[in-house]
């Protein structure tokens, strides 16, 4: 399996992507409730690291990779920073967007699952692990611009993650070839996050209107 | 002491229901928000997990319950998801709910002040530590529903895990016989949080009407 | 550099001035929400401890300092209980809380920087961690309130934090006189953080009006 950060630069490029992709739309969020420009970086970096900050934090995998390559917190901070120039453009790019903001869900879901099977977890804590990993820095961004998280409401995005990370897990046991695996596991969450996108598809809803206790 | 998980069985069975009853009554303000079914589990989850996630984290005791047991993220799972098919009846439950929500808080409570006193923590620290187990899951669901923590506004809820936590922890200091001591204890902070609830007593509030600087 | 909690008397008496007055800031904002007295204690402990919190756990700092010195925990208690009694004369106190709190937030932007560089941190990251330590308990604070954080909308708060762990961290690498460059970095933050104040520098705001995706 490939480190954290990833020596294959391929997956390396991919990751910086990703946190990319996820500092921009994180920005446009910021842009929405009429942040600053310290905010809004403020917001892109703690949503494109906060997944896996988070992931880290809570199997004790010290020291976080932010904090050792700090070179993560830079792109997240450019990006969110050029996104504010460059926002009517950006707007125009939306499908692009969606398509980054894919990439990093399986591309951050595939190196959770990853460190928690560095760390020995067991199977479901892999799979959580990369669910934390792909999800949680759009959790707290949507918290810091309170709203419900999106990640609760609608939209199948936990999902994907789920079975990315369940697809991906099966050749920790088997032992299969790396290289080939996780080109098949990337290919597969892409596509089932695009064509989620795509046809709408989403979980059912639970619609309660009991009385608050 | 009893460990975590309780190697007593009446105490493990305990705190498989407080687990229950938090995810299924943080299951019902998901539905409330009209979450999908991914995200009433997520929360479930959260809400019964997060008040000894945080107080692990604080403290650096790891491994985190959860991932060493994931037993507790099924049991939170499958509780919320039960909640969504038997919305209904659970609401007709409401009493059985506020018992069973009443059990966690001080299960939880002790459970917190027995990690704490585990890690050498000092008598403030080892009330803390109860404080967030019990409290700490609720505020994080209310959080992420998007309101004011329902801890910090109302009910004697902080006051009770309080209360238990000094209660309990005297033995600490005593010595006395375990079983007796967790007993007693396990009365007392049940029936002061069944007499808040059935008497509404409540905290004075602060209320300042004060500009925003 | 000093410790945490600082040796030097001075240092120390400033550390606890600055966790009473972000305690009592935060106090008035749980007030404005009406909150029980249990909840002003709360938020108010959560605010003037929860930057170093959250910077110790990110940086994998164990103990907290609350944990090892629960002093802090009692004075964030009180500062937060005196407020509500005294609520009309703190107000009247308006300009000598303004600077309180720039005197927390330079003290704890220093301290945040002195752990960074503990640990054997790079640059950015002792200024991060300076700004994470002045900064997040304001933010935690405005997410228990459920607002979206000041931080991120408006005055110069993180930036005067950054520009003080610039000047500060300077001297790591110079191997400066300790004292003269702690006054002398108090001095220009308190004055920079003022000035922002008195003439409301503000920085530009990132307005985006794009729908949501």
């Amino acid at each position: 399996m490939w480190n954290m950060p990833p020596t294959d630069s391929v997956l390396q490029v991919l990751s910086f992507i990703a946190v990319a992709a996820q500092s921009m739309t994180a920005a446009l969020a910021a842009g929405r409730r009429s942040m600053d420009w310290a905010g809004v970086c403020m917001l892109g970096a703690i949503t494109a690291l906060g997944g896996g900050t988070i992931r880290d934090v809570l199997l004790g995998h010290y020291p976080l990779l932010w904090v050792k390559h700090p070179i993560y917190l830079v792109i997240a901070g450019v990006a969110a920073f050029v996104t504010i120039l460059l926002s009517r453009m950006v707007v125009r790019l939306n499908l692009a967007f969606l398509v980054l903001d894919a990439i990093g869900l399986v591309v951050f879901t595939m190196s959770g699952c990853d460190v928690a099977w560095q760390v020995d977890a067991s199977l479901p804590i892999v799979i959580v692990s990369g669910m934390i990993t792909g999800c949680a820095g759009g959790v707290l961004r949507d918290i810091l611009c309170n709203d419900v998280p999106l990640l609760f409401r609608s939209e199948l995005y936990a999902s994907v993650s789920v079975v990315t990370g369940l697809f991906y897990a099966t050749a920790f046991g088997l032992q299969l070839n790396d290289t080939v695996w996780t080109t098949l596991t990337f290919a597969l969450g892409l596509t089932f996050r695009l064509l989620a996108i795509r046809y709408k598809w989403e979980m059912p809803k639970f619609v309660f209107s009991g009385e608050e206790r």
